[in-house]
């Protein structure tokens, strides 16, 4: 592993609804929260990669970068957003890396934030279905839950899984959210509450959905030399990839597989020069619990179609083989959309500086982290280590 | 100047109000285009950021850059959409190029495109208003010609700048523009067509204003060496640099100036180790007649608050001193937003190609693209060279 790029400090807010906070509260807070943790000046700062996903639909403001360096006082430095649907963080993370890697920044702000509950419910639903194609889906009135219910369909009629594996996914990420005081949720389920919730999209039940949230995270990135100047712990970036995949489900030759997902670990296990079998636990996307289920397989952890048997094995939890989620994932920290890529970079170095309380995984030596957007077109994943 | 990254190829649609296109035709269009100019197949370039204001607006679509890639037939390679409000186009330009620089990728794509034509113009307008400060501005009902119709009264009260002048920028964009075949606007006008307009926002007249405009334009970027093995006549990006000024207009100590331009062409001229006397030409952010003003000085073509007078003087014609936006600018070219700054490299490098046609500025030598976000609140500024 080359030591090249290193996160040197973290923030995150409360994620949840968050009425009493606006866009700009949430950017500002997670920001103070990182340089603090890193023990920078704002000075010390040279740009920005900030992840947001529809800023323009939810709250009426593109231009966020811009707005963000304003309103933390880090003028000149440059500054861009980010978007690849909900996989703006994980992208914005990647911009970040190659910003410092090019020589042409030494310490860099990878962001992320969404304010998804300032607008109507329906608005909602209707701003994330525009991550579909447009064309070929959102217009035809497909919606996120539809898309990944025929994924569920699918995978339960190739590979037999069943509807309590997917809800075991779910208790699993609420027990893990419990431990969590960022989380969105921190109240266990059991699986007759996932089983018995309200159908979504048949077979998903409100229960195996990730909620809509609001929430910022940000990582600061740093070059070898800086990390070593202002660092005692650096966690390095070990390995990265980013894929596409087509953006609609009828073009792909196995709805069950996500090969933006495939694609984008094998190029971040490469990188870092690491197998599956050595990556300690896992921030996977699990925007539903399907999402979870698939994660996993196509990110090698088990054969594709043995996720179910897996998860139901205990092997994705707290105590098992590969936690999964120890944060609570989407599914219980909840799902700022633009910023849960860098939301799970903030569990990986809290679970790689042995900081994750009652949630720590011990021993953690390498941490994965995987975004989605849409329901495949984008992913990106990350490895990190001491 | 350092000989690092190249673009080796260039691809631009018609700009204008494109019924028959449709948002995936055009950037199909443009990339077919760069890749037959560049002499590559689709299978050598490594990845795509892309340029877009408001998809998620405009046309319903956000996660633009992999629909991208998916049309195109670039799977399983990354994509990422840059957002700086009009400034996209230029930023992702910044990115591409940080890409090849970081050593992660050797050839990429760097794209803009914007449908705007597809919806209500009051929509439009409300639209393009999200790239200004929502709570301070947008929301007050400022728009954007109001927002440079402040600058132009100022810039008038300050240093004597009058209508004519004003108007004289857009006569000589629209003669530029008629010599462009890809032009939205490829008509002459005079100074009493400018005069006589319509009144927008006092003293901004409807031919003081950009149009509305669909269209797309690729650039693609590569390594020295790749650009060696594929490219018998390189344009270097000798320099660039991006900035972020605030995005609203009344925390700016003078509205007159542009702090982020200025910050950002200090930097790419600081790169390409030259000043602002040995620019040969070059295309800036006019939105605005008045924007055009501002930005000549800004860049520093002449002193601040002499560019009235520098444009009556003919030192911005093509048969001036330092000819400015040869392609016709934003004015009679078109502003599809996300794509404008990408479409101003591809006239550098048809200058620096000297395949200008009648617009050919003769023996351009570096050759600068200035793209601004909202009022200011985003520059970036790239030079050019053989």
């Amino acid at each position: 592993m080359k030591k090249e790029v290193a996160v040197i400090g973290i923030g995150i807010t409360q994620f949840g609804e968050l009425w009493d906070e606006s866009f700009r509260t949430l950017f500002v807070k997670s920001g103070a929260e990182a340089i603090q943790d890193a023990g920078i000046k704002s000075d010390d700062i040279d740009a920005l990669f900030g992840g947001n996903m529809s800023g323009g639909q939810f709250i009426g403001q593109e231009h966020l970068a811009s707005l963000a360096m304003d309103h933390t006082a880090l003028l000149p430095k440059p500054a861009m957003r980010i978007e690849a649907a909900c996989a703006s963080g994980g992208m914005a993370v990647a911009s970040a890396y190659m910003a410092v890697k090019s020589g042409m920044h030494d310490v860099v702000v990878a962001g992320g934030v969404e304010k998804m509950t300032d607008v109507l419910t329906s608005h909602t639903t209707s701003a994330l279905s525009t991550a579909a194609d447009q064309e070929w889906e959102a217009f035809q009135g497909v919606t996120f839950p539809a898309l990944y219910a025929m994924i569920a369909r699918r995978h339960m009629y190739e590979h037999g899984t069943t509807e309590e594996q997917l809800a075991q996914i779910a208790v699993k990420n609420h027990d893990n959210g419990e431990k969590n005081p960022k989380a969105h949720f921190r109240k266990k389920i059991t699986i007759d509450h996932v089983l018995n919730s309200a159908k979504i999209a048949d077979p998903i039940k409100l229960l195996d959905c990730s909620p809509v949230s609001d929430g910022a995270a940000v990582v600061i990135l740093a070059s070898a030399e800086k990390a070593k100047e202002f660092c005692d712990n650096p966690i390095w970036l070990a390995g990265t990839g980013q894929a596409t995949g087509s953006i609609a489900l009828h073009n792909r030759k196995d709805i069950c597989r996500l090969g933006a997902t495939v694609e984008a670990s094998r190029k971040a296990y490469e990188m870092a020069g690491i197998t599956p079998k050595q990556v300690s636990c896992a921030e996977v996307h699990d925007c539903f619990t399907i999402a979870e289920l698939c994660a996993i397989e196509d990110l090698g952890f088990c054969e594709k179609g043995q996720g179910g048997r897996f998860v139901q094995d205990g092997e994705t939890a707290l105590s098992g083989s590969i936690p999964i989620n120890t944060s609570g994932g989407l599914k219980a920290k909840g799902h700022p959309v633009g910023a849960t890529g860098v939301a799970q970079v903030v569990e990986a170095v809290l679970q790689l500086r042995s900081k994750a309380g009652p949630r720590q995984v011990s021993g953690a030596e390498y941490v994965l982290t995987h975004n989605v957007g849409g329901s495949g077109g984008t992913a990106s994943v990350h490895i990190f280590s001491q």
